[in-house]
């Protein structure tokens, strides 16, 4: 294989994580290892929307040591910002695909980086698609990333190890909060999962590891009724009298809508996701006039995508080594492919990085498998546990400037 | 004055906070200090209740050593358990101080350090004047503890700070998140706070230290019109896309009324106190209506009290200093008083241990005063940054367990 000289291009789309800029200062440290056939690296402001209206930044020089990566590292949601940009199809609309092409010419980009989820790496395939049928060579690598763990063909992805640990540590609080008072009590937590409730999984590990954890999980891979719902709140009345629930936002009914679809907001996004809000509100309604008990419900909404500051080092590691793999393997040749995990032990925890075909992983969804959800459908197996602790081990040194973390900034 | 020989007793009541546990770590460190006054401190399980019901917990044996004691300190919520407990009038129902007098005289119990917020100065205040009108002594002594910085006479409470930093540290983080998109949105984030907007205005410290902060803030001190949040919009909307707006949980129209009113259960404490929910969802629909652009809004909720994992160090060595010198001064002679701060000067911080009659605390609320908040009441003024800014300054080096902080636990 001959060696493909120029200069490369990354950005960042989707949703924020705590992960994805670790991801971006693998792919710095990558190019930054290979200068001799990758001269620069544009970060593109906002994804590909930016890289269209030419909102570029050389990273080479903004980034010029390890104290400047470790605080990109440390930074939370995208630095150099997102979209939710669905490219056309290649095959209808070629004039998208022409103009983009015209721009990596006329810069020389012979690199792309794409680092986010299902949606990027539906980018990915299709510009790798497209750019098998015309004369210029460029090599298009993925490098995965969403707090949802949803995405196909790697044992789990950037970002969620830190949302996990935001989940995980928030609840070991949360029931140390409820627990103080004697009183009768409910506490619903919604946590983010449309379709897999892989974060709502975690709320699992307080219990697991701590001893003392939530008493009922909910997840979307199973039906909701509010019959079981009552009989698992008697039967956890009995235990004690703090009750702390964990739910997906995308729990259903048996027919298939959403617990929460009464109250959603029936908007939707440029790629047809629905919003969904109040599932977590319905039960608390359902609680209070079933039980009459003191009961109240809340979602753990953002923070749980960008606190950084409480960041698993096992994610950040990872993000990072996938960045860089994904630079040394364009090197060597790789394109079309997403940077991916592949488990080889829980006991000891051993995650190799290997490339999977993006066209298998754009559209799919992986959801939290049977064996990790118990038979009652209302908590996590010791299986289940066993993958998921690992994620969330290791804290970095985050810098501190008065009292608050000190953040990157691409201007 | 006599040296007064014999054991003590400690509670904590009210709302759960980071740092209460650090006031008991500081009022064990006292007591293990002079156990040839006080041979023994008891824990009272869920506070006075817990006392009445004699469930208690002898604490020397069970935090005989440093490290023991720094896992107390990082353990959110109140380790002994709380209650709401109201103490009757002592002059109107003395039976009950009677029976409680009785317990004090079986146990040798010669000093009573209570843990708490204003209901807890009340029980303090009630207490001590009964004592006054009996043969047994007994010295009473509050320790502050509130999330929300509004006792009266002293320069701050143990638990703001904390709180403080966690507002903070998570708006932070939350403005970089909605920084991502170019698309015009607004996120409004409800934070605690019924009558002093204390905590909202620490929403304030991420733009004045990091340069990256909210763009409005919104405390109950002044009344809140929609008239002015649409003209505040606009202008934010003119700087960038990306609109972030703290409130106070308790905000109220120029009426008087709760902007969430509509939306709350209407359910009240044993105090009387109001159940808030729903100003944010009333402000989100406000927005969609009148902008319609994409908004949300969600609660801090919980995690603002409990959040240890992100206590301010300075908070948690205050509130142990508290803590060690209430028994400091009992052992000299001091009752019916509660520790408090005095700040010296801001910069450098210097805050004074000192003791006042709980008299004057128990039914005060202290506001954010009118030199904090600035002329368009939609933020904070220098002043008021230079208060709040030392409070949220250091961080503790907290121990995790299988990337879970560890926390310490009394049977």
């Amino acid at each position: 294989m001959k060696q493909l000289k120029g200069n490369a291009v990354v950005g960042q789309s989707g949703g924020p994580t705590a992960a994805i800029n670790a991801s971006l200062a693998g792919v710095i440290r990558g190019v930054a290892a290979h200068r001799d056939v990758i001269p620069e690296l544009y970060g593109m402001k906002n994804g590909i929307e930016g890289f269209l209206s030419s909102d570029v930044a050389p990273l080479l020089p903004l980034f010029d040591g390890e104290e400047k990566l470790r605080l990109l590292e440390q930074t939370p949601a995208a630095a150099l910002g997102s979209c939710r940009k669905k490219l056309p199809d290649p095959k209808k609309d070629p004039g998208f695909f022409e103009d983009l092409v015209a721009r990596f010419r006329e810069m020389d980009i012979r690199y792309f980086f794409y680092i986010g989820g299902n949606d990027s790496m539906d980018t990915v395939a299709k510009l790798s698609e497209y750019l098998k049928t015309v004369d210029y060579e460029m090599r298009v690598v993925g490098v995965p990333k969403t707090i949802d763990n949803d995405l196909a063909d790697t044992d789990h992805t950037p970002g969620f190890g830190s949302a996990a640990k935001y989940v995980a540590v928030t609840l070991s609080e949360i029931v140390r909060d409820c627990a103080v008072y004697r009183v009768p009590a409910v506490t619903v937590v919604e946590i983010m999962g449309r379709d897999a409730g892989w974060l709502t999984a975690s709320a699992a590990l307080p219990g697991a590891i701590g001893g003392e954890g939530v008493d009922l999980i909910y997840l979307p891979e199973r039906p909701f009724t509010f019959e079981q719902f009552t009989e698992d709140l008697k039967e956890a009345f009995k235990r004690h009298p703090n009750v702390v629930v964990a739910i997906s936002e995308g729990i259903r009914t048996p027919d298939g809508r959403y617990v929460g679809e009464g109250a959603q907001s029936g908007a939707a996004d440029a790629f047809g996701h629905k919003y969904l809000a109040g599932a977590g509100k319905v039960l608390e309604q359902y609680v209070k006039e079933t039980f009459g008990c003191k009961v109240r419900s809340f979602e753990l909404s953002l923070p749980q995508r960008c606190a950084a500051h409480l960041a698993s080092d096992t994610d950040l590691t990872e993000a990072g080594n996938l960045g860089a793999s994904a630079v040394a393997a364009a090197i060597g040749g790789k394109s079309g492919v997403m940077a991916a995990l592949e488990r080889k032990s829980n006991d000891p925890y051993v995650c190799d990085v290997v490339f999977r075909s993006v066209d298998r992983i754009a559209n799919a969804i992986r959801r939290v498998p049977d064996e990790f959800i118990n038979e009652r459908a209302n908590g996590i197996t010791p299986a289940g546990i066993a993958y998921l602790a690992p994620l969330i081990r290791g804290e970095r040194t985050i810098v501190y400037r008065d009292g608050l973390p000190a953040h990157a900034k691409i201007r």
